[in-house]
């Protein structure tokens, strides 16, 4: 920036004050630098709260889930991790016992009602390493579209969230599609915003990694239109009085491949056609490509919810579901992928229906990776899926 | 939500405390409701802090800009605003000095390095009330694009934002187009999240008040590929070391012009072309209009700075400058809007250049608002400004 602007900036500077609201703020960035990534990949927070008795760290970067940071001399708290391999870490502050978020980093996600701080270790040296795929980088990037469809089933409109890979405006081509479902309490946003879905694709297309291919996130809750404040429902709380759904949403799926169809440059056959989800999406995917056996030729369920209470679905032991998922089987999908972390609580369920596939010897890929029910399992089980689609 | 879901979200429901990031939170949601809209319009504000000494609400909701809370039996702080307006507002807490955000509203906007929270006040008597206007209602709704395109000029890919009409993708027919400019310090997101143009104009388009039009928000930081965290730069502090450009974005605009052209379906026109910008852009509306007379019909000034300091831009009262704006209202554009807020520290500055155009004539609109250099204003400048467009 030029002295000129930095002058100016300082001049019309407000102060984080409640005069930040009398005009427009142009600085206000605080005095401290958090977190801070140090060379060795060790991470520094820091927070400024003079009056604060106790201030501890908590997040999935540190040993117990938590740390109790130390005052320095100028106010400071301050605590530094061990050195971190490269991943997305996610944090929060816990001041006096009151959870908050830190005022010197400006990156934050929402997960249902909890928003907590974000930062990302790279890693030099392996351009494959999780953190590095989910950076912006300096590559062709696709586009990310918010749009809006009519259901007829449901009888509303509702939000989706379509990625369209590098070049697409231009090429006239068709690609194959992608629909990649969000759990229970997510939205349309979530594979966006915490799956770094759009810096994941952009990435492992433009290394060759994956093929170029469009992604549709819907939103997989049956009777909401949109995301936490996105919808006519208002700035509510998320995830609380969900409105009752004509139908499920697995009922209403075909109409999503029909507007997406209808809508966009798609090769709309079975080979060019994959739909995978995590948690509940996982139970979507599951009882949509059982209903549509000649629509989706991979399929993937990451931590599903094979049997997901709640919704009008077939038990998975009951015999019309079962010969369903002997029908899918007997039209030999390409690829029916499970994957599923050593700690999951829906490990049970998982081995269940495993073993109703093996009981009919239906071809499967399956990982098994360390942790639980969480967001960096279901990016690493999408940096594994992409490759394998499309071939 | 159904019983057995609620069952199902209970047992899985991780604690407000590091077991958060151990299994995916599907609950967490504050123990107290804030903000709450009374009856009567007035707001409750709400935090559990049990340890703090002092609390503060600061928003522009508030008569000095802040007020004490008051801690209640149940360790609640607590404080009730006088009835409000209907319009959007914005308020952080102060917890023994330290700024933090509302844990129970998860409803946020960041303006550079700060994050507050938002709500908003609606009128069910008024549905021209300001409030009324930024809330998402049930009514056909545009779709909001994230899309990169590259600029030969610039040698970069830049980010934009693009809204489309409700209809858009089906209706076959083009569009006149408003082009909408941000101000220092803001990005390509500032316009459809502090400026609420989406919810602005799919309210006044459904409303018969603007007509259907495509708008388009670009990255206005002509060394900048994109928003903070949305370009190869990383996570970094926003609006800190700014790269420097190969040209202005001034110069740069008609590459944007062209993009828009090509690849959506525009009236590609001077009479179907808008331009407005707040602040900086304000200055940028200035200087694009006045060097392609022939593009725009409709130009906006929101508060604007006409002269900004940093950017290759002829000074306003050198020759060459005044001929090139005679020859703009020479050409007799539609409308040349200028809006600004009695407190506005831009006054002198736009004073300055309405004596310019009162020397030789030149017709404009000039409306003078109460208040500053926020955000308030610019939403209802651009609320005032829509309907006088493409007519």
């Amino acid at each position: 920036m030029n002295k000129t602007l930095c002058t100016a900036i300082a001049i019309i500077a407000a102060s984080l004050t409640a005069e930040s609201y009398a005009q427009q703020a142009l600085g206000s960035h605080a005095n401290v630098a958090s977190p801070e990534i140090n060379a060795d990949k060790s991470v520094t927070f820091r927070l400024l709260a003079p009056q604060a008795k106790s201030v501890l760290v908590i997040g999935d970067c540190l040993e117990n889930g938590y740390a109790q940071m130390t005052m320095t001399a100028d106010s400071v708290w301050q605590f530094t991790t061990a050195p971190l391999q490269s991943e997305l870490y996610m944090y929060n502050y816990v001041v006096d016992g009151m959870k908050t978020t830190d005022p010197a980093n400006v990156y934050q996600n929402r997960d249902i009602a909890n928003i907590f701080n974000i930062f990302i270790v790279g890693d030099a040296a392996d351009s494959k390493a999780s953190g590095n795929r989910y950076m912006v980088k300096d590559v062709p990037h696709g586009s990310v579209h918010k749009v809006w469809y009519d259901s007829k089933k449901m009888g509303m409109h509702r939000r989706m969230t379509v990625y369209t890979p590098a070049g697409y405006e231009t090429s006239g081509q068709n690609y194959p599609v992608l629909y990649l479902l969000h759990g229970m309490g997510g939205d349309e946003n979530a594979w966006s915003e915490l799956g770094r879905a759009v810096q994941i694709l952009d990435n492992m297309i433009a290394a060759g990694e994956a093929e170029p291919m469009i992604v549709v996130m819907p939103n997989g809750n049956a009777g909401l239109e949109a995301a936490p404040g996105e919808s006519s429902l208002g700035m509510v709380q998320p995830f609380v009085n969900l409105p009752e759904a004509k139908a499920s949403f697995a009922e209403h799926f075909p109409e999503i491949v029909e507007y997406v169809d209808n809508n966009y440059r798609t090769k709309a056959e079975k080979k060019s056609r994959a739909i995978a989800g995590l948690s509940m999406g996982g139970g979507h995917s599951f009882e949509i490509s059982k209903n549509n056996p000649d629509t989706f030729d991979y399929v993937g369920l990451f931590s599903a919810a094979v049997r997901m209470p709640g919704e009008k679905r077939a038990d998975m032991k009951d015999a019309k579901t079962i010969e369903d998922i002997k029908t899918l089987f007997a039209k030999q999908p390409k690829l029916y992928y499970i994957a599923i972390g050593k700690d999951d609580f829906l490990m049970p369920l998982n081995n269940e229906y495993r073993a109703i596939l093996d009981s009919f010897g239906a071809p499967y890929l399956y990982i098994e990776s360390d942790g639980g029910h969480i967001w960096r399992n279901w990016r690493n089980y999408l940096t594994d899926f992409l490759p394998r689609l499309f071939k």
